[in-house]
């Protein structure tokens, strides 16, 4: 009972000081954002305000968006800058439409719109985004869960469902820095993807790219194109990718894209201008004056990986030294990303994130990882480093470790 | 033969100043964007970027938008600033996401979704805005013309249709400066509006409010406030109210709303949640720095008078002095909005565009006013003075005259 007193009264320790921290969400923090003040002051005059093609950027038209932002995004993706859109500030939003207007207008002229089948099923490799997940539940899409290995989903899985069930009629991936597991897509996982052969011929893969130029390491893992891969096999009408500046200018006032083939593209357009006469093109504008080549990007990423790293940093150290004793409790050090994955015996996760709520540390909902919500072994945490400071993680990180050992030791005590 | 010699002469002599210029939409000249330089340093450094309730504007996050502009909008339209969720730049945009939602998920708990019916309608007061039409065409939506008044549509027929045919789900409005009648409901019909007894317990009439403070005269058109109306007899979840800073501040890089009732704005941000975490919240921030009272919008909306006043008169003088002798030639004088409307005679109009196109002078599409753009008159045409130049109208008025002359000269050569 002696080390159970220790850490009941660590974890007590920590509740008297009050915290009131939330760490739910992969949000940037005010340093990152700070690091993006050039942004505010990019266009400051009304000569300033045209684009390349002359385009007034401050009024109406150009529904696919500015040249110099369609290039930006085409160059951070590794596709043509022919095939992108450019939206406003959400990437979340251009899929959450993409699965609008597949819902009520189809995505292929011969095939009904999706809210008119008895039944569609999109399959959801777990852990996975929560807001995937809630889009599909919006939508009453079924979910079918596909286990995530390390080099990305079980294609094997996938290929045998897609192959066999036509209800199934989308995928989603983060295929990069995976959210919240922080795998990065093989080759051999991509190439599966590329020459997938759904039964439905509109099924389409969400490739949500959110983390294509997020690393944490000098050594960051490499994704291959997927355009590039899927017209080898015929297949680029099959994939949707979506990217955006969320995290790497503002949250609250990026720019976001849809990249796709140039025939889904052209079907989008045409669909999007009854929606839209055209996004915030002096926000396009301003992107593409601070960021005028790739390698501008690639600096200001550096930026934030310098932010980033040493947050991720001080989980791995306090984890390390207290968590690493205890069986089936692990960690992932992803080599980009927003998140740490971290696995915890079976049943304990809820009990942790409530303890954590109780003494004002508020964590991303257990369950979050999995469609409805329901994490069925209740072992998966996703952690956020990115928001809080260094300084508030040295609390917060042992407060949490506090919390995941009261639970195992609450947890061995009562089975046994 | 000597009227059409000259007339002809004057066609031919526009026709070869190979000019090129492009009237077909209510867009804000160059003058009018420069007019709000101030919008582009309004928020230059990092500490400015915080609302006033805190919140990092650079940030995810506040859904329903920073209270300033909600207030600002709030202030715009005389309703609760509680009552009013601040999108992106279009609302255009949020029109369409608001039937989309109708669409898929209903606007009532115990109502279907609008597809799920096997036929739905829109009343759609005409002559209208072609952009309104087409949401309905796109979604299936089934378009009931209703004449317009000098006060207003026509309400005895709205009446009578509401309360009688199940399948009318919602009302097109342009409650002030009608586009592109530039007509203002009078009160007696805002209050028939409000007292509606519509059959369908999910019809919902889209009040889109795009020239609330649009006037061109000093003795502008007052508007009763809807909600206050609607609120005297239960009716306030029947409306969606709309606007934006499109034709205030910037059309390619504004904000816009959506005002309803409390009831309403709450299943829509429960909706919303899914598809976005929060819109451009530093664009809101730029406008609300701007316009820190409701007076400094009066007086922005006094330069655009200013600078549009004097194009309208352009048309008037001229239109007074070559068509004032044609019988059936009409032309509106509203007191604000964007539009002149332009009555001639039966089976004329397209004609008219046609030989305006010719010489170089883009109109709105005749028909464009009507759904499925189909005019069965043939008879009006959408004038939208605002985007040339003084310069420029006193050389596109005198053409489109001669292109009507033209067309009447032949019409009535053929006819006898």
């Amino acid at each position: 009972m002696k080390e159970f007193n220790r850490i009941l009264s660590e974890y007590e320790a920590f509740k008297a000081k009050g915290l009131n921290l939330n760490m739910s969400r992969g949000a940037p923090s005010s340093e990152q954002l700070d690091s993006m003040e050039r942004l505010l002051t990019a266009v400051t005059k009304n000569n300033e305000c045209f684009s390349e093609k002359g385009t007034d950027c401050r009024n109406y038209g150009a529904l696919d968006g500015i040249n110099e932002t369609k290039r930006l995004f085409a160059e951070m993706l590794g596709v043509d800058m022919l095939d992108v859109i450019v939206g406003g500030n959400s990437s979340l939003n251009l899929m959450y439409d993409t699965i609008a207007r597949a819902m009520l207008h189809g995505v292929e002229d011969d095939c009904k719109p999706w809210s008119k089948y008895e039944k569609i099923s999109f399959l959801c490799p777990v852990p996975g985004y929560d807001r995937h997940f809630a889009i599909c539940e919006y939508f009453g899409i079924n979910m079918i869960v596909v286990p995530m290995n390390n080099d990305g989903p079980d294609m094997d899985m996938i290929e045998k469902l897609v192959s066999e069930d036509e209800t199934i009629k989308g995928c989603w991936c983060v295929p990069k820095y995976s959210n919240p597991s922080g795998i990065t897509f093989s080759d051999e996982v991509v190439t599966r993807f590329a020459k997938l052969k759904p039964k439905a011929k509109d099924f389409r893969v969400f490739w949500d790219n959110a983390y294509v130029l997020h690393d944490l390491t000098d050594t960051p893992d490499t994704l291959l194109e997927i355009f590039t891969e899927a017209k080898k096999y015929g297949n680029e009408d099959m994939f949707y990718e979506f990217a955006s500046t969320s995290k790497i200018t503002y949250a609250g006032g990026g720019i976001a894209c849809i990249a796709s083939s140039r025939r889904n593209i052209n079907r989008i357009l045409e669909e999007l201008k009854i929606q839209t006469i055209g996004h915030d093109k002096v926000n396009q504008l301003r992107h593409a004056r601070i960021f005028r080549t790739y390698s501008d990007i690639v600096e200001q990423m550096y930026k934030h990986l310098q932010l980033i790293r040493p947050k991720f940093e001080v989980f791995y150290r306090i984890f390390s030294e207290k968590l690493s004793g205890y069986p089936n409790v692990s960690w992932t050090k992803p080599n980009g990303g927003y998140f740490i994955c971290l696995n915890l015996p079976k049943n304990t996760a809820k009990r942790v994130a409530q303890l954590a709520k109780e003494a004002g540390l508020i964590l991303t909902p257990a369950g979050a990882t999995h469609p409805y919500g329901r994490d069925p072994e209740d072992s998966i945490l996703r952690i956020a480093p990115t928001f809080p400071s260094v300084a508030e993680l040295e609390v917060a990180v042992p407060l949490l470790c506090s919390c995941i050992e009261l639970v195992i030791f609450e947890k061995n005590h009562n089975n046994t």
